[in-house]
């Protein structure tokens, strides 16, 4: 058995953190590791989204958290879009707070090159609140490929992944749990479509001699 | 005749419109293509420019359209200088509106690593708003090179063209449209001078074997 | 109809054009584009392949010869992983005769970060014979994604491609092609499996609003 | 004597300007250049810092001073980690007016990699604010090594140097600067450690041949 | 225990093996993990050293594999500097037969910046015998950091790693195998020496919270 | 005065230094430097070149050692296009012995992204010959921007410059002496004509607010 017995992944999104490791989040937690997920934004009614579809999230929500089976849920619940505008000493502080909570051995973020600007800002302030001196707990944090943000923006940055996940075993469950988040789902071509999802994990099985796999950027590991 | 049949530029500030596409524009209306520009930022009175300042502006984007010809034009007015500030959703969502009216098949947007804030940021929204299965109509997004602007500010990463475009018959129409922005340009060694524009040019021509030519680097290119 | 109406692919061994743009070739030919083939190494007895192998390997360029229907081909016939060991201005010179000769408009070729060796010689040496002042007729040179070599070799540079060729009515053809090449092709998770070529497809399509896409990267182009 | 004969250093919280250039500091001075410090960030009551934290601050900022015996001292006191949020043509402006009250010849800045986005602020105002046509007398920009932030939040980006100045002499004197932050360092392994300050310099040198180096990474230099 | 209990290092030259993962193969054999060794290039007579200092380096060789409790030793004897001019079809074949023999878990190997071309061709080479489909047994492959070599020629690009290892238990008997290679180190200011080594130690431990660490770069890990 | 009282420009092939350094060359001269050639490849019979052309550049190069008056000059004489044929070491060797005898203080080298094999070879071994500690008198290396190689062969990476020479007293002597290589200019829009040069110079003097300036890249500068 691996080593990362706590493991956290951060979506800006609620959706991010299915696209992103769905498949290695089932991994683990088959395996006996505990996972975590901490959701930086939502959306409310003061941000102009009427009540059905803020109610329908959250049932999508609360559906994922139990397919999953989290061992612990987060969310800030920030203003969706607007990540920029806000002081980032408080979005830092206030990630730090459920680092410490957790203590995280794996701690999953999406990329500094994502097409979102909230993806963006949530990679520096994790970066920020995981400094080695302040979070000695977490011994791994990666980032994670998300279909439809990933490589949808900077011209010369690429996504380069170096740690492989196979997910054969759990490429099926990873699409049933994308089936839970209804509305942001559609057909070929749109990127965010079971069979982009599943062909990304087949092209990056082809690095790594298995069927299928997720893939990750390893920003830092300790050993 | 070249495919692109609906080419739209976005200036953060007037005068980045000539400066960076003003030949290739020229060329492009002279072949029959329709040409478009949507102004980013403004100044007004509100953010401490006087009455006058502020009516040889008009003057001067009124005489650009005139010059062009352009087939529409568009102005967010937004302030310039404090892009930073605003809330990113809501500058994609402006974009993107003008981006459904025009339907451009070739957009030309500032670089990511140009030296002012509003350039980076027009970058990043553009880029948000230009994603493929929100606007398909769009066949091509190129970075322009905005002297005075590009490659000021970033120590790695450099504008690197891979698309040059021959404005040999547009040269001398392309500094006449300069003169139009009398308070822009000054003498050499200024970079926003009528010498340093055309030395630009000749240069770009050594690296595709034509006089005078523009250069852009194309984000992405759909054939 | 495109600009480009002489399409050259440039291989270091055969099959590279194939998977590098074998959809791309055969949409340009139905367009009523000429398309020519310029191998660069080939096998002989002198390096240790036995006479059967020898034969076979010319049976399958035969094939593919007359499944594209290229306008024209040319073998330098070079020695196999042997490249770096060879004067490299002999390979320019050679590779130059070819370009003289067919006056191609787009020159597609193997990338600079590819793990064979052969691979980046070739991008080199094609780099130096097409500088716009020798070539002036090279209007656009593009690199290829070959599945097993692309991105199997270099940890910070990736292919990053800014071309997508939407080969959604050549998608079943190129798996013929390829299926040419008994001797090259296995099962997932190899990487030069028919289903793996299919997965890559797919997930560029999604990055262009098409089923099925190849990408490529523009270094240069003229218009 | 070397040609720089007004040095500034800009840092954007009190201490960065000794952890990355102390001893280089030390030594322009000794040799006779006039040195001056410019400080962006600053602690008030209104962020929720107590009176006697700020006043030990100030007592910091009042030892450095003399302890290098700056010949000017600005202080922005703009509010610490919050500059995202802050007009970024404002702080250019201000920064701006300091240059032109200098006059630099030589201007050392925090770098655009750093894991904080105060630096990264920083670093941006400052090139938009030391564009050559603007601020002639600048002949060289370098960015700085700050040990915690710099290397602490990238990942394929990474501080280049291209400059090292041998501070054999003043490595002792660099570390006495260092305790007069005595809130600021820890024991090893706290990066900010005297030992770790050390053990870089050490390293630096034995890239330029001296026992102790600082390094930094010129971004212009104009001869 | 960590999964990787095969761990080959391969070195361009002898002492390559003790200054980049000295440490790490210390603290994975008193792990009781098996650890293994291939040299890449050798001297000899033929080469014009004299028959006193190849002896030597005989000695030196045997001295660390008994150091080092070494499972497996390899020397391909290629001949130092002169890499570039042998077929690099062979190298890689060599390699692979090494890879094939021990199946090593994990390879570390030199980086692709470093200054020397062998270190750089060996880079190439064992990427090319590693890739997945052909070494499936190999689940993490590294660069090292190889002090006087790395980072001591390409400008743009630097080893970054991703990868601590805490080896502070390790630190003091590192330095003693080192001793071992007593015509390869010199004082401060030499890059090869004891100081200099154990400063790279102390500065890596800085961003991992460790006293002493190696730094490696994980180029890919399959899990 | 500038502290760099030797200067050696190191040119893969005669008419390098002029177009690369020319300007700068003329200035340290008149400035009272001392400054020194290196050349690398030569041309001769065994390479096909006539009786004639080899006198003619035997004639070439007297010409310019005469128009800069070098105060030395060095000609390994190497085969032009095949330096990737010869054993790295013995480039090296010599390179040294003459870096040893010249002692320079700075050195000027071409760039290791030039679309020339020779040029990315002679930068590797500049480099390796460079290392701080076997040549402690060199303070700075950078590399020049040389037209028609610079820039013309790398897709991603790009000669970034970060030192700017005003020659604007030089331009037009350094024209003069492109005008000794006759056979090696053209006209517009060939890279290497008069005009192209000038329209670089001015280019950059916008970069550095002179008229004319070259442009170079500190690679590594010791203070």
């Amino acid at each position: 058995m691996n080593n990362f017995n706590k493991v956290l992944v951060v979506s800006p999104h609620p959706d991010d953190e299915t696209l992103g490791a769905g498949g290695t989040l089932l991994k683990y937690k088959k395996q006996g590791h505990k996972i975590y997920w901490l959701n930086i934004t939502d959306v409310n009614e003061e941000f102009g989204w009427d009540e059905k579809r803020i109610a329908h999230r959250q049932e999508q929500i609360e559906a994922i958290r139990g397919f999953f089976g989290f061992d612990g849920y987060y969310n800030l619940s920030l203003p969706t879009t607007k990540l920029a505008t806000i002081d980032e000493g408080d979005i830092i502080s206030k990630i730090r707070a459920v680092f410490d909570d957790v203590q995280p051995s794996w701690v999953l973020i999406p990329g500094q090159y994502d097409a979102h600007s909230d993806h963006r800002i949530v990679y520096n302030c994790c970066m920020a609140a995981a400094k080695s001196f302040r979070s000695p707990y977490i011994k791994r944090i990666t980032t994670m490929e998300i279909v439809s943000e990933t490589d949808f923006g900077f011209q010369n940055e690429r996504f380069v992944p170096n740690l492989f996940v196979d997910i054969t075993e759990e490429m099926d469950k990873k699409l049933e749990a994308m089936k839970i988040y209804d509305t942001e789902i559609e057909e070929v071509p749109f990127p965010r479509s079971l069979e982009n999802i599943k062909a990304h994990s087949l092209m990056w099985g082809g690095y790594c001699n298995s069927r299928y796999a997720e893939a990750f950027c390893i920003v830092k590991q300790i050993e």
